[in-house]
């Protein structure tokens, strides 16, 4: 069965970024302390297993213009994501945006494509390219709602990370109840990594 | 060592009650959903578990007006709380509110005082009446901001139940960084129940 996935890292007020995105700021002030849990050395035990669910190689992903930077408006033709010439990725990205944009080759096999008619365009066109191994759901949180409003995601990971943002991107205001049945909890000081089931009875 | 203690069922978009609470909807509209993993016949092993730890006697209770009651403004001599002849207390509850009420004697050790002085009064005649066993901070929502802000709380247990209620009472808003340790996770489907350790080194 192929699964459609989103994994996503929240602060236990709700915000999976901080406020004032810059490129200083990638996920907002404050939205680091997120990722913190996956990004030292060595990774506690349970923190390890869902970095790895977090690096599961996908067919496809689908992503918000504000997760692929900063810049609002036109593009800036330098500007190639924020993760260097190899993104983590290897496969095609779609990044919803309102600006055509020709595609980008990265090194080791991500190719960003910029789509213009929406997430559910996107979300076909990753499909499409995914095959098998699925479409993952990368984010920000705009993307996530959406395609929790269109009803695409199987399965849900939240890190749920034990700091207040007070602000920021809130992961789901303003949706309808997906119906949602935790399958699996590791646990770390860091964070409670929750692996939900998404089309529950019991969503409404 | 004596805790300073709050068990508090959220959903997982940070309610901890609905909207438009009523004498018929005592948590708002929807909120009982955040209450069904202790309600039901058998509970999941977890559930029972989390549910002993909410049941736990302690030695007194601090409470918001809105957790006692619907009334606004002046009291309604009739109304003696949500829970009957025996409310589940047994041991003083320091109720919050800007309306003077003598204390309401109930059976089981349970008696209702009203303090119109403040939340640190509360928690200081709780404290005074609690002894070793020390103090539950009961709720609601802006009764245990009141209480993190003041820094009071030793443990906070979240049930953090698997729905959206889209509006209502959130917890955390407008709060600094209390500095929160998981310390125990158990789980079921219908809640994961995470034991935080208050005031760890990282609050901000």
């Amino acid at each position: 069965m192929t699964l459609t996935t989103c994994h996503m890292s929240v602060s236990l007020d709700g915000f999976v970024a901080g406020p004032h995105q810059t490129s200083d700021d990638p996920i907002g002030v404050g939205g680091m302390r997120l990722h913190e849990w996956h990004l030292g050395e060595p990774l506690h035990e349970a923190d390890a297993a869902a970095r790895d669910l977090l690096m599961r190689p996908k067919g496809a992903y689908v992503m918000g213009r504000n997760m692929f930077g900063p810049i609002r408006g036109d593009w800036d033709a330098d500007w190639r994501g924020w993760w260097g010439d190899e993104p983590p990725y290897h496969a095609p990205v779609f990044v919803l945006t309102h600006h055509r944009r020709e595609p980008i080759e990265m090194a080791g096999g991500t190719t960003f494509h910029f789509v213009t008619d929406g997430f559910e365009a996107a979300f076909a066109q990753a499909t499409a390219a995914a095959g098998e191994d699925g479409v993952d759901i990368a984010g920000g949180a705009s993307t996530v709602r959406q395609a929790l409003a269109a009803a695409v995601i199987d399965e849900l990971v939240l890190d749920v990370v034990p700091v207040l943002l007070g602000a920021g991107e809130r992961l789901f205001d303003g949706l309808d109840d997906p119906g949602l049945e935790p399958v699996e909890v590791i646990h770390s000081p860091n964070a409670t990594h929750i692996r939900y089931r998404v089309g529950a009875a019991g969503g409404r």
